[in-house]
């Protein structure tokens, strides 16, 4: 038997019938190689029609029935797709969740999957047939209709892949791949052939958009090698690998980056243990992501703390750190939003020392200041003033030589 | 435990955001008095967008698919109904086909209800939570989607009311009743209380606008009573019931019309046994309806034969009879489509002599020449020349005081 292939097509990739036409004619290639099974998003738009028409019932429609109202886009979607394998002369049956019992936990709208079966799948391409899933969904235990969340047809491809034993799993979208940094701020971006998977999770500023975090996750979990990939156009995308391979060179894989977010600094702050629990606990209790953290060294039991957040929570933190419940004593409050976020991300970093100080002799050489620095194994990320953010990427892209 | 009724809206009633919210108070004003079920058509206009969707594939769409695709119409306003319903405080659940087990056969577009899984359906009742119903589909054995030919969601919202012993099925469209005639004809014509269900299958040619053959039919072999009512305005509609109560003085429930009909007259055919269904019989073949049929008395052998279709079958009727295969033997092959069908329908006829007389009566007091007659139990159809239907419809109506 050959390999099996999960394909996952996006909701651009199956937006209209000639898309969804052209989709088949993929598969059809693939066909002649692999064993491939699809799982597919709805067409594009369809999702925000449904939801349009669920608004018209409340801002709160009951969440029961808002997933057995979305999940029918896949359903269609699956359902083409299969009308359009079959008249090529490719035998194609669609399945629902219910049909495959891909069984989810009961939260509604943000269901996690906890099984699938993996035999009728396996069944149905025994008997030469290409079996169409429809993302995003599942069923509860009482066979209540549940989806995974925005995205979460990644995730059903990933799962389904981890359970057959696939070799891969191409999730198909509007890009061709992952780049080393944005090509409409650096048109001498180029794209990977590969990234690993952490690196991938740390790209996620721009890898969001791409792949889903989740689903990259799940990948990790389950080791499924991932490659993302463009229906539009022939390529072969970027492999989202397992294992570290042929790193020696490539130290950065990419420049990250994210403009939308807003510093905090406390300044003056006592230093004691759990200080920083004070400070951002009631900030995480709001389900706020809080980014980069740093506290300086203390003077005379005083200390500045500073910290970013996305630039739409700066209201709700502003009004948390100066409630009086927050408890905190500071002698200023200091909120800059003119501020950016760039990051270099390599796998490589771990087993190469000078990577840090060649980042910031690159923005030096460019006299760009870096207002604060903070670091993983795998990636180091650097607050800048806005302003200077398209400068610094392209410096950094430069300097790490990922346009050659 | 209050009775159940089973309350069906069409695609009309569902049309829109606004007509789902106006249903959701005609189901909340009912379930003071009873406990209700409900099953729903897609909304107006759905059905055809995901044909057209289909059509992209080829004119011969996988079937297996095809049903797939249109059966997620009526999730769309199954679940729709079951928020609009929770959001007025009324607690409602929507349940596809397979949530409740309707198994049907598996011819996919045409399938037949086989059984449905009445304790769920029961079960949902006892916790006061109202249950919606996708109508118009089913699931085979092996969990495939089927769909039961359009119109099918009356046959759906009637086996139901029969596997869960329903008081009644009331079908909720855009007219208020059956008529006594078509208003648009004779603007006298009055909506009637109720109707018998032979009287029904007899009035087709009015009555299949309003509810379908083929649910009135399932309604009689279960007995189970059917209103057909608007869900656009007030009113008790009419009631299709089993038994002929108080038929004493209505002696004619309707008159029933039809003007696309053609008729063929072989003239001077040969009078052996088995002439009618050598005519006849190529002609079923074909599928096609034939509905007045007159055979005159022999005179030296030869007879006239004459039968109606509908005009739409005219040229292909013309080719099988004109064809040599048919070795048929007649002097003159005459065509008429300048005719129409007029009947008069009652089940009070039965008991009642004269009828058929006064009926000619008054044809003939206006001049109108009756070319064929055509009696069932309770119908009596006449052929006329079409320019005098108008007149016909209006004649007989008066004759038998259906406008009082």
């Amino acid at each position: 038997m050959s390999d099996i292939i999960v394909q996952k097509f996006g909701g651009t990739s199956v937006g209209s019938d000639e898309r969804i036409a052209a989709v088949a004619q993929i598969i059809k290639k693939a066909k002649k190689d692999n064993q491939i099974i699809v799982v597919v998003s709805a067409m594009s738009g369809e999702t925000n029609r449904l939801i349009n028409l669920a608004k018209s019932f409340g801002d709160n429609p009951d969440r029961r029935e808002f997933d057995a109202l979305i999940s029918t886009g896949e359903k269609v979607s699956a359902s083409l797709l299969a009308m359009a394998l079959n008249s090529i002369g490719v035998k194609a049956k669609s399945f629902s969740a219910s049909q495959i019992s891909m069984k989810t936990t009961d939260q509604h709208s943000k269901a996690k999957i906890i099984d699938v079966d993996g035999e009728k799948i396996l069944s149905t391409l025994e008997e030469d047939v290409v079996p169409i899933i429809t993302g995003f969904q599942g069923v509860t235990e009482s066979g209540d209709v549940t989806t995974l969340g925005r995205g979460g047809s990644d995730t059903t491809a990933v799962a389904i892949a981890a359970h057959v034993n696939a070799a891969r799993c191409d999730i198909y979208t509007d890009v061709d791949g992952i780049y080393t940094t944005d090509p409409r701020v650096v048109p001498e971006a180029k794209k990977l052939d590969s990234i690993t998977m952490e690196e991938m999770l740390e790209m996620a500023g721009q890898g969001a958009k791409v792949i889903q975090i989740r689903a990259v996750e799940f990948a990790n979990k389950f080791q499924v090698p991932v490659r993302v990939l463009s229906s539009f156009k022939d390529g072969n995308g970027t492999l989202i690998s397992l294992k570290e391979e042929n790193m020696e060179n490539a130290l950065i894989s990419g420049i990250a980056f994210n403009k939308d977010q807003t510093k905090f600094t406390l300044h003056g702050v006592e230093d004691t243990p759990g200080i920083a629990y004070k400070i951002l606990g009631p900030v995480n209790d709001k389900d706020i992501s809080v980014d980069v953290i740093v506290q300086n060294i203390s003077v005379n039991g005083k200390t500045d703390f500073t910290f970013t957040v996305d630039s739409e929570d700066e209201e709700q933190v502003k009004s948390i750190l100066k409630s009086k419940q927050s408890g905190l004593d500071y002698i200023d409050l200091l909120i800059d939003a003119d501020i950016a976020k760039v990051s270099i991300v390599g796998a490589g970093m771990r087993s190469h020392a000078g990577i840090a100080s060649k980042a910031f002799e690159a923005l030096s050489n460019e006299s760009i200041n870096i207002q604060l620095i903070s670091t993983s194994e795998i990636k180091i990320t650097m607050v800048i003033e806005d302003k200077y953010l398209e400068l610094a990427v392209k410096t950094l892209h430069k300097a790490f030589n990922l346009d050659k």
